[in-house]
């Protein structure tokens, strides 16, 4: 049923992405920029009842790479910051370097040599996409300095070669929209099928990371094998809800549609308080809320800035009652994806 | 979550519903004609990947209702042709005499007198929405001889109260379409939440009817109870790839979504010759074939008139090498739901 490059004309994400992908197609790429600083935004993935097809990204927080080009072939990592020493400077183990490494492979340019600084903007295991934000920080860079105009798509498989090394499995509901910025679908991942869909623009996110510890590839773990066909069928018609709502630009359809029955119930048990945060964002006039990626973070959509902040300070009040540490953000929805900043 | 009325202004269909529900506010409806004569769609249930939640209007085949206004109160069914006898003629125990009734009581007029001509011009246990559209027709009849203008989705509860009748549960996935036309998504039904779905303008339906027998309560039964969270997950991804094709007008992406890891597999053993069929369809250029509600028609979108033609002439021939007798149609979507013909 798939429609295959040599049948039809390309239409979609699919087809660009297939022609992109196709290695004897790569033109050579020539070093055009010395250096350059790149941001990537964090990410949101899930949005409640999309677990592992939907993701969104936000323009605070977000991660920097500076990008240097070196004399000597290979991939250094010349600093890290704000990662409280728990990233590894070996560029064998980091995400970034292995994942620029598989994408100077793909161009036949493995010769180059390239510097990495990294600056973690955002907390380490946090569900906001973290080391998807550090890992298209640092192939933007890469691509920036070489001049490799490709749609951004051409970087999605390399991206998600880092995801798979920081949580053991290769998933695209963060990269992807860190890569291409706004929301993003991930429709199949064999074949990958990407989609990138629209967004009110009115519509801001609040965000509270309670530093709590909550390990993805845990997390992962507590996720029910099986699940009644009854409530898989509640959560696809709050799936196709959420997606026309976004299409529709109804920010009333997007909110009743945010609705997991199958994954929340279980991942709120590791974060402390979810309900309480759930039931104060909501009269604070939260169109909705949920846990973000894997968790602990958790986020509320608004309709306007002060409403987003209100329900941070809430949220963060609350969490020191209980003595935990947060951090909050209020952003709206990332529509650019990563950015040259320098 | 839910956005109540007196909280907001009402921006989706389920605010509209809401409001028209509430009986207080229903108007009094008299007597505008004293006859009419409507067409109300087949639908196809399900859409392949959306089990439940998605259904389509086609113009062909469709029922026709002749209502004409009596002396004595009460309704009576004077004349069922099309059915081969199958159906009753007890205003009680019809479907369509049953939800008009209760549509009259829900605007106070169960004092009128309602005599109902039912033209079956489609299969009866087809798969292809056959109660819904006689439903529909009959509704829309006493709607028109009202003059009632409220929008059609008033009508949807007493239309899914037929359903309850014909299939032991009230889905509103063969109904919704065959009232508003064109795609319809059920997001929930707890409160019920319908949305009405744009679609490419230039997609054809094939549809093929073999006649064997599958009962709608049985093809449900046969349904397994808990499915693989990794299935429900490739399920959600599709029903948000097809609605998302709908929207983007993108038919690659509408095919490459209309996959069924869950349901198909289990009801396409009801439908003899079934991947013989799917095969033979893509083969001649079909951009997604599957089956129609819960069967045993089966159908599949085409880019134009000739290539849905091909299919349903090479399907027909297929099936009566097995013996098996088979009605085809082949229709674009229908847009304008029930249609006042006489």
């Amino acid at each position: 049923m798939i429609c295959k490059k040599k049948d039809k004309p390309g239409e979609g994400e699919y087809n660009k992405m297939e022609e992109l992908m196709v290695a004897e197609k790569t033109p050579t790429f020539e070093v055009k920029q010395k250096s350059v600083t790149v941001f990537a935004p964090a990410t949101v993935a899930n949005v409640v009842c999309g677990f592992d097809v939907l993701g969104f990204a936000v323009n605070a927080p977000g991660d920097e790479v500076v990008m240097r080009v070196t004399d000597k072939p290979g991939i250094t990592i010349s600093k890290i910051t704000g990662d409280n020493g728990r990233l590894p400077m070996d560029p064998a183990k980091n995400t970034v370097s292995v994942s620029v490494k598989h994408y100077l492979e793909s161009i036949g340019r493995s010769d180059l040599g390239l510097d990495i600084e990294l600056h973690k903007k955002m907390p380490i295991g946090s569900g906001l996409g973290s080391s998807s934000a550090s890992t298209v920080a640092g192939l933007f860079a890469a691509k920036t300095i070489l001049g490799d105009d490709r749609d951004p798509i051409a970087l999605l498989p390399f991206a998600m070669k880092g995801e798979e090394m920081a949580c053991g499995q290769g998933h695209a509901d963060n990269v992807a929209p860190a890569l291409f910025g706004g929301f993003v679908l991930i429709r199949s991942y064999e074949p990958l099928d990407v989609v990138r869909l629209p967004h009110p623009k009115d519509l801001w996110c609040a965000i509270v990371f309670p530093d709590v510890d909550v390990p993805t590839r845990e997390a992962r773990q507590i996720i029910r094998k099986k699940v009644d066909m009854k409530d898989a069928v509640t959560q696809w018609g709050n799936v196709a809800g959420l997606v026309s709502g976004l299409f529709m630009q109804d920010i009333d359809l997007i909110g009743r549609s945010m609705k997991d029955v199958l994954v929340e119930p279980v991942r709120s048990m590791l974060i402390p308080g979810f309900y309480q945060m759930r039931e104060m964002s909501m009269e604070l006039g939260a169109v909705s809320f949920g846990i973000s990626g894997s968790g602990p973070s958790v986020f509320a959509f608004t309709r306007d800035e002060a409403t987003a902040q209100k329900i941070t300070e809430k949220l963060q009040s609350f969490l020191e009652g209980m003595k935990i540490d947060s951090f909050s953000y209020v952003s709206t929805i990332n529509d650019a994806g990563p950015k040259v900043i320098g």
